[in-house]
């Protein structure tokens, strides 16, 4: 994909941004039907809360690690397609070697580290003079990396130099809850450059909206993360709303003008339908539309490209906003070509515990 | 402190830097003395190793933390203290809120999520427009978060923002072995600001080395860290020469010239004596001096102040370099007083498995 995009681009402005995304999933796959199937057959009890899950979710299967696979390998498996499959970049440009994760491997040692060893094994010139880290806030992780390699290439003051920003994590619940059919596994690697082939960000007009609130979280010495899924679903839509009121404030323009102008939304998925539902709650408040004008709304605006693609995966935390990303300017380049150059994506990733960025 | 210094100031690029250090450390500690003699009576055949250790780190006592303290409280009990200590500096202001840390208290939630609650219980008036994160990587993260942050400020492009950036951490080895005596406890925030009142930060020419090894770890499920002392001084030595050579590169000048021209030295001290041994072997190679003529060049700049502040602390990890960075500051100033403004400092941040940055 070499598509030029601008995301509320201002020229007089340095721009960096995305050049491409590469996307490792697990070849392990399980059908949801299939898993509800089984634990019904073990527990006829919980089938209604299943299959409430399943519709209230919109997930359709989960992807999981084979038992050689971490967090590091995933993270390590997309940055190597990412550098096999962009030949004329030249690795020894990296500066930054970034990991977003809520799986990470070590209390004291970032995935990153681990990825670059592997890297180099794997005969990638990956250079020494890099920085490398780990970025944490739940699911907002990757992007806040994200936003830190892109700041950082730009108080550089060097061109040619890029970043790798991984988003990679394992979401395991426990077994026999409703929450275990929103697991996932897989990770995202994203070349950022200065001057980017692929997604401009503009730096000046994130929208922030961070509270401490209890809804999610994977305590030490748990494998499974513990969710209030109600009340995270409401944590959600409540900093959504407040970060783009920041972020309108900050790019000189309304909430409603924002949401016309925006060409396509992609926002963190935790499962198919929560960024659907925030979207029409949105709509309805700021534009009076209603759910079928909202759905005709976001169908023209890519969300569903991206949300059913990782309802087909499930939700990779960290990687889920760029997988569907990745999704949504595939398609829309098959539909519209060249035209999408310039259109201007409305991003907004949700972290729990939280934090949301517009 | 409202002391103005500049880092490698290139003045025509905006600058961002820190405008205030706050220290808190646990009141429980223990001198080393104490807690040798207490572990030799338990087996008389460790004395050799222990005052071994203790002569080779320098060492003198541990802070520890009370039962009702961790990660979170120690980095809001030194954020309360910078927030309380600047009462001009409007709150208001805040863009981010941001942890380093390798004692993290869940694999999902940041600190800084933590940290942000509290200070609200406690009468701060922490906005909720803010970013808020963790990042990750041994005890370089601290600075990894702080070059983040400072870069995010600058390219945000709004003069008034500001940012808290936290170093926290716990560190335990296990009881009984020579890394014992390298424990500690604490927290450092400082106050990030464009146009800022301490120390400017020169975002252009830091010089970085990380490679993949295996000094230093705390694995998932262990309450303390496993290191390997000697790998581990030699990849702080290797990184820091690399890393050096990197920061001339990129600032135009040789190492010689770097060294001569620094008027205050700063290293990350995981125990007194490293910096100090790493610094000689570096004076020894590019300006040629002796043991004796080093300690003489490395007292007029200030690592003294530094090294002997952390000796007395243990090893905070994170905070660790900025905590000798305050002690150095303070101690110059009462030598120099306003002669300090315009100092260039040169910083070396390590973090294990690895990661330096000067």
């Amino acid at each position: 994909m070499l598509i030029r995009l601008g995301i509320f681009a201002i020229m007089e402005r340095k721009t960096t941004g995305i050049s491409d995304i590469a996307i490792y999933l697990p070849h392990a796959r399980i059908d949801l039907e299939t898993l509800v199937q089984h634990r019904v057959e073990e527990n006829p009890r919980l089938e209604r809360h299943l299959e409430r899950a399943m519709r209230t979710t919109g997930q359709r299967a989960i992807r999981f690690p084979q038992v050689w696979e971490d967090t590091a390998t995933l993270a390590a498996s997309a940055a190597h397609r990412l550098v096999t499959g962009n030949p004329d970049k030249d690795p020894a440009n990296l500066r930054y070697l970034t990991v977003g994760t809520e799986s990470g491997l070590d209390h004291s040692k970032p995935v990153s580290a681990f990825v670059e060893g592997m890297l180099q094994k794997a005969g990638v010139d990956v250079p020494e003079r890099l920085s490398s880290f780990q970025v944490q806030h739940a699911c907002a992780a990757g992007t806040l990396s994200l936003l830190s390699v892109s700041a950082l290439l730009q108080a550089s003051g060097r061109g040619e130099e890029s970043g790798i920003v991984m988003c990679s994590d394992v979401a395991r619940y426990d077994v026999r809850t409703t929450a275990e059919v929103t697991q996932g596994a897989g990770a995202i690697a994203m070349l950022v450059e200065n001057d980017p082939d692929l997604v401009q960000i503009d730096l000046s007009t994130q929208g922030y909206c961070s509270t401490d609130v209890d809804d999610f979280f994977r305590p030490l010495g748990s494998k499974t993360a513990k969710v209030k899924g109600t009340y995270s679903m409401q944590c959600y839509r409540d900093t959504l709303e407040s970060a783009l009121q920041d972020h309108c404030e900050r790019a000189g323009t309304t909430p409603r003008e924002a949401l016309e102008q925006t060409d396509l939304f992609i926002l963190h998925t935790p499962f198919r339908n929560l960024p659907e539902t925030a979207m029409t709650g949105l709509l309805a408040n700021h534009l009076s539309l209603d759910a079928e004008e909202a759905r005709d709304f976001l169908t023209q605006r890519g969300l569903y490209d991206a949300i059913d693609a990782v309802a087909e995966v499930g939700n990779i935390y960290t990687g889920s906003m760029y997988l569907g990303l990745a999704f949504q300017l595939y398609n829309q380049y098959k539909r519209i070509g060249a035209d999408i150059v310039g259109k201007r994506i409305l991003f907004a990733s949700y972290g729990s515990g939280n934090t949301m960025t517009v």
